[in-house]
């Protein structure tokens, strides 16, 4: 198949380039690099040393004689997004082109707002593409299980049947999004649902959870493969931080009581569930929406694997609890189904078997990378606006400066 | 109370200003002129001759000897809209300030991306100028009925109680939007639900229906008052439509079979419905949701009740079915609920009583302004862009050029 990877430069978009690539697809990387210059923004940086874009592509093709194409421009831009469409004429798009961090969202108006735009207005975007230029072609959308919130009621994949006063339907899943991001994710659900309707678009909306892990077969071929390891406040995820934070001898921060559970998969299984949605399309009008994750756990939860984990490998680590930055219910009930990627032939990786070798490794190998200022969440739901305050010192940095 | 009305140039708004300032309300509003400006660009008018809002605001004062503040600026500018908030510091803010047509927003990609941007940008905007300025500020925001779409269960004011697999919660009411316009609706809605639950900000949101109506007691006081009537195929609403169809002698355009079921009310329950709202605000935290409207009818119920009416006035009309432009159920279960206004005091004007008075009567006093290339719909839903060609042509317009 002709795939097309919109953000394929980023955490999960590189993998899933890289997978379908070395699965035979003809794979084309659409990216304008936005996702680097927010590291610059922020003053952080992954803590595995990435490679450009035009390098990395460079290694892949020496290693394995594959070619990726490579377009360079923003999917906000319609005329550049055009060009793409016209020139490679995919059969899929996977969409990962989006601004992904809620804590990014919540510094202040204008990330908020920069953050629905883009979200939004990208999506529109590849959905008239789609429209106009290859009505057959498949979308397939990354959302995010944080779409749904923790409803007290079991999470369905999308849909829900809704029996009130002595009648029925099935109804899209109610949303409950906790930052302006999960908002501008809840935002292009409704779009696209509409846009299946209207026009018969093809498209798998794969409301993903927390992604973790950094090795693939194929990133792991070569140094210079190596994917992002993204432990910053704001970009970081959490399994990510506690990861670090044990392999600098740091407590681990659980915001709150750490009762918050979310769903979880491994890298390994986002890039085989892409490709699980690649070869068994939506049908036309159809808009369908997948549960992307393979277990669930509480932030304390994962505090405690990650302890014991590191205890095996002779490191003490404490957990810490502190105030949430969030605005987010600490304890709550919690029960997404997620049968429809295992249905469709999904064999997952489980946490407990790649805690030590993707996560605790991968730490400990960079760990003269660590920056132990990253640590601490600086972003405040309830403020307007937060100014981001990096401590630069001597202290806040551990042997970064001596790195080659 | 200090009430600033947003979008107070256009029709809800207009009537609404008015009805605040002769309540004894201190009224600012604010307005770009969009809404005058779409005009020029569909080459439209409305049927009644409005004043330039300047012109409109002078009478106003010299008539009642209220004056009502004007700030000229575009919500989707922070920096406008700060001043604001710093200058008038509202108790209540109205914000109709949003592009409202459906078939707007799905001429082409260009007014779909325009119409998202603005309305979700504006909305964000004014939740952020509350937070900054004005925490206690009481937002009413101008939802649609159109963000529910048909489902077949009884729509509920905002949230609905579900039972799920044994247990049970109150969600968001889901949302089935029909356009890009009712989409931003529906984006707005989250967005603010969300402002609430992280802020304390207090939100009323008001899911209207269409408004029908021209004259309220404000507005006729004298000429230069004379509000809105848009009857065209991209902002004019199907009961305007009929109305001015009547009154030139054309058959009424129902799309498809008219099964289509809406919930309608008068302006001058919309106006009075606001102020029910302005006088019992939303708690801190509470995102608050009515159901605005105050019969429902289906489009073939109301294209018979315009031909009865005109029949009365001895003028004669047929009905016409024509294939619908849009993707909607011609034929569904509708039943919505619409009690909390009436709990807070809202006597309802009912259509029965006002369709000869206010719609007919104007339609016919204004006869010679009518443009019956406007009757026809040009935006396709199906269509990725819609070229409008305006036929200009002697025999397109009945008289317009011979008004003094």
């Amino acid at each position: 198949m002709k795939i097309c990877v919109l953000g394929g430069d980023g955490y999960c978009g590189w993998a899933t380039a890289l997978y379908l690539s070395r699965r035979g697809h003809t794979v084309a990387i659409v990216d304008n690099y936005l996702r680097r210059q927010w590291d610059f923004e922020l003053g952080v940086q992954t803590l595995t040393p990435i490679q450009p874009l035009a390098e990395r592509l460079r290694v892949w093709q020496e290693l394995t004689g594959s070619a990726i194409d490579l377009f360079t421009g923003d999917v906000t831009d319609y005329e550049f997004l055009s060009g793409v469409f016209e020139t490679f004429q995919p059969d899929a798009v996977i969409h990962f082109a989006e601004q992904r961090a809620a804590p990014y969202s919540m510094i202040d108006r204008k990330h908020a707002v920069f953050t629905q735009v883009n979200n939004v207005v990208g999506t529109l975007n590849v959905l008239f593409a789609i429209r106009e230029y290859q009505p057959d072609c498949h979308l397939i959308k990354l959302g995010t299980m944080g779409e749904y919130g923790t409803p007290n009621i079991d999470i369905e994949e999308g849909y829900l049947r809704v029996e009130h006063n002595g009648r029925s339907d099935v109804l899209p899943f109610p949303k409950q999004p906790g930052s302006f991001y999960h908002l501008s994710k809840v935002h292009d659900s409704h779009n696209m649902m509409f846009a299946c309707k209207i026009w018969g678009i093809r498209a798998t909306d794969l409301n993903q959870g927390v992604v973790y892990g950094t090795v693939t077969d194929e990133t792991g071929l070569d140094e210079a493969l190596i994917n992002r390891f993204d432990y910053d406040d704001v970009f970081g995820t959490v399994l990510n931080r506690f990861c670090v934070q044990a392999a600098s001898g740091h407590p681990l921060t659980v915001y709150g009581k750490g009762g918050q559970t979310r769903g979880f998969l491994d890298i390994r299984d986002t890039v085989r569930c892409i490709e699980l949605a690649c070869l068994n399309p939506a049908a036309p009008g159809e808009c369908r929406v997948f549960n992307q994750f393979t277990e669930q756990f509480s932030v304390l939860e994962l505090a405690n694997m990650v302890k014991a984990a590191a205890a095996k490998m002779g490191v003490t680590v404490e957990v810490a609890h502190m105030p949430t930055p969030r605005v987010e219910a600490e304890e709550h009930y919690y029960n997404a189904k997620h049968s429809k990627l295992i249905d469709l032939g999904l064999h997952p990786h489980y946490l407990s078997d790649s805690l030590l070798d993707s996560l605790m490794n991968v730490a400990l190998r960079y760990q003269d990378r660590i920056d132990i200022s990253q640590f601490l969440p600086q972003i405040q739901w309830r403020n307007a606006t937060n100014r981001r305050a990096r401590p630069i010192s001597a202290s806040a940095t551990v042997g970064a400066h001596t790195r080659p």
